[in-house]
């Protein structure tokens, strides 16, 4: 059995998979382009490399293994109509973006981007304005593996969590659950807004200028989910009403941030380059997930693994 | 009975005193060279502004309450000898203190003081250098109330905590336990090397540069307790040494840091204004301690009292 990987690994890496199935044909670090497409039953790839061509010609393929989390660039049509199975690597990001939200949260909460500042020109002052986030309330769009993480650790610092989904159905470290049609009510209550949503037809444009405008003059928005989430226009009114207060943007409608945005300048907005998810871990713990599917794949039980996804719900 | 408070208090910090306790008579913001000093059974001080001179005039002084957690600015030796009973606010820190540790953490992990810089240069780049918090080791010199509510934060990110305190008896949050004599075996395993210590006869000096030296080429060494834990000098040599790789310091030998200190100019030290404490919650949580004792007082059951401070050991 051919299995093409669109992707370089380490050495230690290739070894570990070689040693875990040496009767699998691994095909490491190839181009969609390669002939071996043709032949392959699995394709591992990283999931913005493969168009509708490239699916039809790879006729062999059964399973698609999607080694992030978005997968809004595959050709989801072609896909869903040959029946391919498709699995993510859902939940490879909780531990590195809970990490970087409670590190973004805190450092407002404490201070920090002050205190490097006054470093920067020698300047001894206890003005960094720090305050505690303890006894705070945190709404989080999407509830999932990420948003679960973030909840887990916001509450430990005594935050109230407000989990927030298309159904409104219980999530784990929520204290509260509501619905998409709830945020109206929610959110002038709110001092921590945190969006970890995918993009998907439900969640474009699910913020508008109202929705920000109904924050509180104090509170702090945060989008580590997908840039289409609202019109930056919108965000950036908002802001220049004082409504919310400050944001933490980890993506935008466009990426790399064009030069000229005006979120590079605004001293409320702190720009982070889609790098909350990154981390020395990343194909470790991809491998973690894919090992084991591939030992469920080779005894015919597909159906029981993990990051199974639904290609028609996107998500 | 006279309380003399050596600051002032906002208006409802002294409605809520004088509600709780109606027949005493509290004396608020008055300057220690106050006559009613003369007569105050309790006096509730910031703990800077007495000296021996001052104890000497207080001759109804039976209870000394001090609003800070350092105490080493009292003349210890006057009360000790007068038998005047010490209570401090210990523990009032433990949230802001905490949440500041892992804000540094954090944000040194997440790459933030890069992020910062790249957007001040707007540039786009995803060399953060973020790492993974999870899964790192601690050691928290001084694992009180502030030092187990860090290990008790840091636990809930996966981090294993090492307690290390004079005599190696149990704390909470704390994974392992070490006397100050085990220092040297555990210090070349420690990802983060925090201290909380107070300054007292034996913490004075404790580090010295081959402690320092012993750590690894990546931990990261945190100091929010007191800066005469070691000469300054032996850290800034290790530092150039490559062994911690870097430090986050809130304390220092001499407040203000001068403005000619190698640390301001030092890379890979952050310079904190002894900032850590700081919220906007100090008053009402002096309050919280303060109170229920005061009733305690009342009762005649001082020994029952929070807080209460051996005045010869210094904490």
């Amino acid at each position: 059995m051919d299995i093409l990987f669109l992707f370089p690994l380490k050495d230690h890496h290739e070894q570990r998979l070689k040693e875990a199935f040496p009767d699998v044909n691994f095909l490491f670090d190839r181009k969609p382009d390669d002939p071996a497409i043709g032949t392959s039953e699995v394709i591992v790839t990283y999931g913005a490399d493969l168009d509708a061509a490239h699916i039809e010609k790879a006729e062999a393929l059964k399973w698609l293994m999607v080694a992030s989390a978005g997968l809004e660039q595959l050709p989801q049509e072609e896909i869903s109509k040959r029946g391919i199975t498709v699995t993510n690597v859902r939940g490879i990001h909780k531990t590195p973006m809970a990490e970087s939200i409670l590190a973004h949260i805190l450092s407002g909460k404490r201070g920090l981007k002050r205190i490097y500042e006054q470093q920067a020109s020698r300047e001894w002052s206890k003005k960094t304005g720090s305050r505690e986030l303890r006894g705070s309330t945190a709404l989080i769009l999407g509830p999932g593996a990420i948003g679960g993480e973030a909840g887990r650790l916001l509450q430990a610092f005594g935050v109230k969590t407000y989990g927030c989904n298309r159904s409104g159905r219980k999530a784990d470290y929520m204290d509260e659950m509501l619905s998409f049609e709830g945020l109206t009510d929610v959110l002038p209550e709110m001092d921590f807004i945190i969006s970890v949503l995918p993009s998907t037809p439900e969640t474009r444009g699910l913020l508008n200028k109202e929705h920000f405008l109904s924050m509180k003059d104090t509170a702090v928005f945060l989008n580590f989910g997908r840039g289409d989430l609202y019109d930056e226009q919108h965000l950036i009114d908002a802001l220049n009403e004082g409504r919310p207060a400050a944001a933490v943007l980890d993506v935008f409608e466009t990426e790399p941030l064009p030069e000229d945005h005006p979120f590079w300048g605004m001293d409320q907005v702190t720009v982070s380059p889609h790098a909350s998810s990154l981390s020395g871990k990343y194909v470790d713990r991809s491998l973690d997930i894919f090992i084991p599917n591939l030992k469920l794949w080779l005894e015919g039980k597909a159906g029981d693994m993990d990051n199974l996804i639904d290609t028609e719900r996107g998500y």
